[in-house]
């Protein structure tokens, strides 16, 4: 009898294109993130069929560079030979990195010190080229309105005007930059955590205010009476990126390794 | 009776993501930039289908950001309304814009003085975001070599090495630039015109180079002696993107307006 072998608690990062995943979230008959990584280390391991954690759930057609998984195997690869072996079966939209081991009650959820999405939008005519990672916006943007209007999510809030309703609603927006390259404009946004579409609110919002059909005051009014603001248009999913969770303490030396565009 | 229209010529320039086309030419049953464009012109012009000219007859997959095209329209639409009807009716990942009207025998083909391609690779572990538009290479490339490499290829050369043979196979590369910034390293390949295949060859010499696997000898030797020279590699097409085509005479304040990224 081969001898059995104890399981161990791994965290990685993922990356994957949304596009055609129903979210992160695994959804019985749905092509899910957690629910295609679930089903691959099963096929792995030894057999039993896991929980995938995530930090954050993403929505369908969101995107993800720097999402953070964790998992218990049971199998007999080692750390590395699973993540070539992962590199191998997984599809060409999804792809797992820097394996690490963890303490056995690690939850990237719980264990996340902030998390970072970035909006892209494409300030011009169609672009065929970048039609599944931005939102195409033809009116120009005042990204200076924007990015004042942004500022005004700083700070510790009642998201209930930005986001599905939950127990709290209170969340600590630390940084909100809105930046111009070009005919890109991004739109970077970090907090401790976020409610169900609140970064598309919160985009959809300063997308209005770079418009012209809204403005800063908007804003304030909608965080500071978040009870009486109408709840405002999400922007697509589409033009939206996990790309950073901060797990560790703070001013850990692995807090830059994620930032890579 | 409807008065008679008088057909008009138009030049245009196109993007594409090439992924889900079989190349720009046209091709019985497969869907090509050529024919999906020969159909929507079809439908919004006056009944009669007419060839649209490409300058650049990309090969499956390769994409475009700067393809210049040239066809007749005899339709009731304004040169504004024509472009605004394409938007709205031409698949997500193709786009016509800068519609200008030019004389009755302008060919792009003809009229292009020099077309400018860029690979893009990925030079890190697999990125599903970077799937479509760049090649991953997981070794790191030396860019440094790479480059020198690809200064030998500037100059008036038989390319027969490099691309299928045609009547003549001696084309005149004016630049070649390799450039890394990140993980990206970008191949940028100007010439007058280009054999098939020729781009890909060159770069795939150049990543062989980069790997360590080849040196500027044998872009050399592949330049001197075409006749004898073993047929390389050529990189896949997903990487590779037609950027710009020069048209009209040297310095013409227009040349700038495709350089965008």
């Amino acid at each position: 009898m081969p001898e059995r072998v104890s399981p161990v608690r791994y965290r990685a990062r993922v990356e994957y294109d949304g596009t055609e995943f129903t979210g992160f979230q695994a959804n019985p008959g749905k092509r899910t993130v957690q629910g295609v990584l679930e089903d691959a280390l099963a096929r792995l391991g030894d057999g039993e069929r896991r929980r995938v954690d995530g930090a954050g759930r993403t929505d369908a057609g969101v995107h993800a560079t720097g999402q953070v998984i964790a998992f218990t195997y049971g199998g007999r690869l080692s750390a590395e030979a699973l993540e070539s072996a992962l590199a191998a079966i997984l599809p060409r939209d999804l792809a797992v990195r820097d394996l690490r081991e963890v303490p056995e009650a690690f939850n990237p959820r719980y264990a996340a010190r902030y998390r970072e999405y970035r909006y892209t939008v494409w300030n011009g005519p169609h672009s065929p080229l970048r039609e599944r990672t931005a939102l195409g916006v033809r009116d120009p943007l005042d990204t200076v309105a924007m990015a004042r209007a942004g500022s005004a999510f700083i700070g510790r809030h009642d998201f209930r005007a930005f986001g599905a309703a939950g127990r709290s609603t209170v969340r600590t927006v630390s940084a909100v930059r809105v930046r111009r390259s070009g005919r890109y404009v991004t739109i970077d946004v970090r907090a401790d955590s976020f409610l169900r579409g609140q970064v598309r609110r919160m985009v959809g919002l300063l997308l209005e205010v770079g418009l012209g059909k809204s403005d800063i005051d908007q804003v304030r009014a909608a965080l500071a009476d978040p009870g009486s603001a109408r709840k405002g248009a999400a922007a697509p999913a589409k033009g939206l990126c996990l790309r950073h969770v901060a797990i560790g303490r703070r001013r850990n030396k692995q807090d830059g390794e994620h930032e890579e565009r």
